[in-house]
């Protein structure tokens, strides 16, 4: 196989703060090592549509504190068909580009799979807040999504105390609770719901009440969207112990912006310039990670076939601590 | 009347952030004024309760930054009825309690003016976050939720526009839009729901529509609760434009809660030793406001029965502002 | 005098937070109103040299949030001989412009002042974080440098009272305490040292001992400018009292950075417009204020001539609660 | 050796963020455990002084976000001989306290060998800023630091990129640049200065200056206090480039305030929580870190003996991103 000479990096899936540091890392390496580096607009979608573009220093010129994705995102059910791949892969080939950095998720990394088994050299890096990507201890945007987590409960507590009380705070994580255990063991949430723990909805209720019995002036309940709604989880409670009403907050999409943490900005420079040195050593097909303070590839294969572990030590010392 | 000797403070009905400063200020300006300072705690619930306690310097040490009010609040239904009210004023004749401080809302201000009425010299600060009370330009708490509000509208409008989506973001304000308004100028909403304004749904949605059109790449839309919910609206809108389908997030108790802004801290500081030197000055039965920069008093017969202006220069400015 | 048709905006002096916000309300409410509009690159600097450009409404998208002025800001000492003045005035002619909106502080009103007399239609926003000009209760930027100087002295807060500690901050005022009195009053701070109030060195370093002496686990001394560097006051009190060291910390420059509040951008917002408006209405050779919450239009040979009164009021109120 | 009954813990030297974070783990998990738990005000001084007191749930309430210590901080030039050591065992051993929690520095942990040559169980917890402490990862308030110089260090930017100016940033770190590297890398300063890596003044006021000639706005050069004071770098690179005057910022003991991030939260529950365990468990003479992902217990005597080591990878990648 040749060298790479020209790349390109697109942003697809649900956008995660530090993404815009992870591009701009990807296009100042790039351009350091001597590369020709591009630019793919509305991720897959954008690929398929040859909505391409040349990148140089002053592309990415202050975007590094910013949330979001200058790239854009969107979903593209054409690229989900071999056709589609097969039209990417060809638009690649015919700009003579020879690496594809792709950020994302899950979703994106079977695309980036599908792409290098067509003979295109692709590189992932782990984008989403959800921090449910495996082969990294984190992925770029969870730390900012967990500040967001903590300081949205640290407002609410102000009020809740001032009036004795309960709340429960619905968290993004379909698969993976670890916006809710990071944000609760922070915040000193009296309990954490995650879809890797299975429960007793009546310990639950029982734990709520007594904490109120104890002196408790109030208490959080934090829940990942992987366990249910938590207008659910409050009627639930609610039967259990009538003449208790927990409000509910769903923290929704503010959990995706603000700017980016300097933990996901250099995670995000880190990895992207990890991926822009690995594709000229001839790497692809990768999945980009920090794996105990190392940076490692990990097999698409692999990667998207493989569950991310939960921290069942973290998980105890939350509830050790909020006893 | 004889000199005022001792005063209490309580605060009631929903927090708001500033009402610490309120009462730190009330409680500092009456030592310094030579008074005993007594604090209520739960609201006209702690009064009628006699839960009822003296406060030093130390006790409003370090508490001006803090939201939510140390005082903290409660639902008083005894209190509604005349003889709650008079138990009420009977517990602080008996302890010498000769100026009583409400910090609240337009229901805190009547319960104020039933006991002005029995005798008890009564002041009123307005600590709200809807700014909901007439004469008075602001209330203590609705700077810090404005800030809260455009805070999270600038964290969806990075996702948003890396999605190129439209979001209604639901805030506080059942009678009065003032959040909507000042918070929708602030950041820029396209467009900003409030119930003293009508509004054509037909209108608001082909104007997210153009807005796409002419290429902007995300539309927010602030609906006021007083409005209706913003899942309605967001239905509503889909219904008109059924390819068009608004993300929906509604902000709720967050918006009560964080340090106060320097503004609210301000305000409630001014407010507070205006309360304190009125009672001393013999006043009683009034509101405390801040009027065009200058602080007044009115009565609370009125004030309980006037509404609030609604600021239409800067609602039409917001418009012409966010074409 | 016939009807204005064509304007040009600029940013002058130091520069503030909420200087973005004005740009983009000129550049919105002129289109809106049907007028052309230019932007002017680094102030009288960049109309000398014809730095200008058209603006459009995607000129000024998504900048309402930014600090700094995209306009950018460069001090001119060609356009402060009359020379520089007449070819300035002789560009815009050339170009059509028939009105200028000025935003800054004092010296950037006295130019406009100048250009009107040349006959040119001007207008001045007051741009400057000091909040020193007369005739607006409040200058754009002041609101947020008041939140960047209390988030600070919180911060030193916590790491002065785990030592016991004392603490002298700087802050920004050379003329004016303003900032220093409401970030004094706001963070409750101990002492606060303006320049329009002396004071007696002997009794601060005093104040400073009894508060130690009393108990209080640290305190704040505020000093604007004005007064003098902070580091000589510490060395004052150090020599009026040996066995005590207060740490001195300068804050400079941050307080001119930030994203604006919500007050600030609204404050911008509605003095752009108006600015506007007025310069359509026939008015020139004006500052515009807002005065006791409503816009106003004040001579800029009043404005320049005039110095901003100081607010002894909540000076004494700071004093009162701060004991 | 008997079993660990009672257990104390101590902050000492230069405060952190967090550390009150990890106050709480250790008195939670100690009583989870079914330990006494004892808190020592003013650290060895405290100690000294028998200013120990028993600690419940309710002592580290509401404590987890605050910055500072509510255990205080102080020096003790007593304790630093080895009479004051002894008094302190003697201290300890009198009320039957067998197990000793210190968080703090370098300094600290010396202390805490000297108690346990002395026959006192003893672990310790990094409680710095600088993150200069071996065998951990991070310490405890190093990302809170690092998020505070970056926030600043955008405030800056928005001010020197209106004015065109460069920006000298001088932050906190004797031994060990980690605070400047890592907010460096994170908020793309052009330059960073560390004690540990030999730079050629020269090459770094060309550097400057070819950014500007390059057309960039504005520049950053961040140093840590232990390369020299940001006032003498600025006057030597005004004495290369005489045309060239950078503005220079102290940011001072700020760095070491504000409430803690989430993730120096849950760094000092985990360790806090690691060390009464390994306590419970008979160890001592103990440093507890985070190395990789993991908790790992190393000798005080290796570790007050060794010398950070510094990330030249990372170093190497801020320098080929700021290009």
């Amino acid at each position: 196989m040749s060298a790479v000479k020209k790349i390109a990096v697109l942003t697809s899936g649900g956008d995660s703060q530090g993404m815009n540091a992870a591009v701009r890392a990807v296009v100042r390496s790039g351009l350091y090592f001597g590369l020709e580096v591009f630019g793919i607009q509305r991720g897959y979608h954008g690929l398929i549509h040859d909505d391409i573009f040349p990148m140089d220093l002053r592309s990415v010129g202050d975007i590094i504190q910013r949330g979001g994705t200058i790239l854009q995102s969107a979903r593209c059910m054409e690229f989900m068909r071999a056709e589609g791949q097969q039209k990417a892969a060809e638009i690649l080939r015919e700009r003579g580009i020879d690496g594809l950095v792709v950020i994302g998720g899950d979703g994106s990394y079977q695309g980036a799979n599908k792409l290098n088994k067509l003979g295109i050299r692709t590189m992932g890096l782990p984008g989403t807040i959800d921090n449910d990507i495996p082969y990294t201890d984190f992925t770029i945007g969870f730390d900012t999504a967990v500040n967001v987590v903590v300081d949205a409960v640290n407002k609410l507590r102000d009020t809740m105390s001032s009036h004795e009380r309960s709340s429960i705070v619905e968290v993004m994580g379909r698969y993976c609770g670890d916006i809710a255990l990071h944000a609760g063991l922070a915040s000193g949430a009296e309990t954490i719901l995650v879809p890797e723990v299975t429960y007793n909805m009546q310990e639950v209720a029982d734990r709520m009440r007594n904490n109120f019995e104890k002196g408790k002036r109030h208490s959080i309940l934090l829940v990942a969207e992987g366990v249910g709604r938590g207008e659910d989880i409050g009627k639930l409670i609610h039967e259990l112990c009538p003449d208790y009403e927990p409000r509910v907050t769903v923290l929704g999409h503010i959990q995706r912006g603000g700017a980016p943490t300097p933990f996901d900005r250099n995670l995000a420079s880190r990895l992207g310039d990890f991926a822009v040195r690995k594709l000229i050593e001839g790497e692809s097909g990768k999945a980009c990670g920090l794996v105990k303070g190392e940076l490692v590839l990990t097999d698409f294969d692999i990667v998207v076939n493989t569950k991310k572990e939960f921290n069942m030590e973290m998980y105890e010392l939350a509830q050790r601590l909020s006893q």
